[in-house]
């Protein structure tokens, strides 16, 4: 129904009359216009808060570990993020049915058919943040950065694999100079060690970033298999098996400091921030899902990483190096490419 | 009469037909295909020959650097070079006068009109080897390396201005991404230094890119203002003015050298060797300007540099850093780039 390819319809979001206020005398063209630019509106929206919400989230990191380690169990702090996403879920969704009662699109009873798929995702997620502590067996953590990159091309690929969605060759380009920008703006004078990385961690490296890009592109199909589905619905469900796969994780791995010291041990006022804070990007995340896709995800959070450096020169008197100032040039050249692109095929 | 636009030649060069050899029975549109495809064969060759002959170049360089400092004067170095130059071109010249007989377009004797051009690329090298000596005030030998890939941009913006000759966007943008890759694949562990070079510097290094580019993009202009008119004529003029400023430049900077110790002091098999290369490759410069443009010199001479450094790994055990694979991936998108930007726009 409301359903289409994003693809489609940026092209005329931008063309289109200011007059959005008096649509109810125009033709159905006017109507469709304004329509579209209402999508792109909220495509940007979303886009902005992704890149502005992820940005802090780095700057938090940074703050918290200035202000000594972490305390708390990680575990813990990941099922209170998944806790809160549900909740806000919820609480948009009681607003929704207050005003407008509960529709089929509303309602948050489901069929099996429909929320089978929903645990997936979350169960992608935990594998992978399970074989996060093996790989430190071979790459130490700046290396580690680095190799996160590979997420870049690996989103790319299953993008294009899965849900059959064509990038024009100029926008493929992009996308490489995108991962080669982010990973030569994280560059300093250890990063070389990265090549020495064993065959056994580079194989470890690639699974994790099939596995994180498999889990974005699975996010996608699910938020966009039913496009008039309510997005508060669809993150209840999506959150709901987070907080059951966390529950999962806080067994595995912290049971014992738990159990000993407490759930909440180590919680500190930063703590709550970025519980906060990861919990709102969670849920632009799905709304980037829902309204744009995972290029734009990848996009938004690369320059999110850049823009954290440049904020960190104010907040924490680093210094940008000649490396970042050159990966920060061709991400840019990046994100130009990627729109002409769009434009031009 | 042979002139035209670099880039409409290329169009169809691929695109002919392979039947070059019974070209006498054909219509004219397969002459003026088969004329085309041996442009463009023609343009290639000069452009690998050029990759090749600065590759080798700077090998040669660093195993002159390895067996010792240089001990000859670079200066009467730089004149042998232009007088080889001089005489090949001559030699070349001969040999037309003998098959062909001496013709408007291959006869040496010239108009003032047509020479008083041909001093200015010369003077203008004069000048940015003069000034070389005063950025060391400024900056260290690696930084200049690095602030000499500002050529790069400047090569672009004066061939846009002077020769009024047009890039699409997407050939700005991977001229961008050629000089970003270029510094990148030469970042070492010391180039942030060259963030902290003084204002003055950076007016010398910026001056000093404009001079060269401005040198390149006149002898395309010159090569390019008859184009009937032979190439080893061309050459010829163009190496006698070079023999002459590189007199001044001894007469200025090793006058003394030269009258204590002689002409010829400290050369060695390898400075003959040297001395060879940089003519042929003085030559193959020559060629890319008359029958393709400084924007290929530009990409040749950056791909020499790549290719110069992977070579240099299995004579020098010299070690690849991440930084070089990621700028040359940069490179080989920008080249890419430049191709399909140039077919489509």
């Amino acid at each position: 129904m409301e359903y289409r390819k994003i693809k489609d319809e940026d092209k005329d979001g931008t063309s289109v009359t200011d007059d959005i206020e008096s649509l109810g005398g125009k033709p159905l063209s006017a109507n469709i216009a304004a329509s579209e630019r209402s999508r792109w509106m909220r495509k940007t929206t979303v886009t902005f808060a992704l890149t502005l919400l992820t940005s802090s989230q780095a700057i938090l990191i940074v703050w918290s570990k200035r202000a000594g380690k972490y305390e708390y169990s990680v575990t813990t702090a990941n099922f209170m993020v998944e806790t809160l996403k549900c909740a806000l879920s919820l609480l948009a969704l009681v607003r929704i049915w207050r005003n407008e009662g509960v529709t089929e699109d509303t309602r948050l009873s489901t069929t099996f058919d429909e929320v089978s798929v929903y645990p997936i995702p979350a169960a992608l997620y935990l594998v992978k943040n399970l074989l996060q502590y093996y790989i430190f067996a071979y790459v130490d953590a700046p290396g580690y950065q680095i190799l996160k990159n590979l997420n870049i091309i690996s989103t790319g690929v299953l993008y294009r694999i899965i849900l059959k969605k064509k990038l024009s060759e100029i926008q493929w380009a992009a996308f490489v100079l995108l991962c080669a920008g982010c990973t030569t703006a994280q560059l300093n004078s250890n990063s070389d060690h990265v090549l020495q990385t064993p065959f056994q961690g580079w194989i470890m490296a690639i699974v994790m970033a099939l596995l994180s890009g498999f889990a974005g592109v699975y996010t996608e199909a699910i938020m966009k298999k039913r496009p008039s589905r309510n997005i508060n619905v669809q993150n209840f469900w999506l959150y709901v098996f987070g907080m059951v796969f966390n529950a999962v994780a806080i067994l595995i791995q912290d049971f014992d400091a738990v159990m000993n010291k407490g759930f909440f041990h180590g919680y500190s006022f930063i703590t709550v921030l970025m519980i906060l804070n990861h919990a709102l990007s969670g849920i632009a995340v799905s709304m980037v899902m829902k309204y744009a896709d995972n290029i734009v995800k990848v996009y938004s959070t690369s320059v999110a990483m850049l823009l954290t450096a440049v904020v960190s020169v104010f907040l924490f008197g680093f210094h940008l190096s000649l490396a970042f100032f050159l990966g920060s040039t061709v991400v840019s050249v990046s994100v130009y490419l990627h729109s002409v692109g769009k434009l031009q095929w």
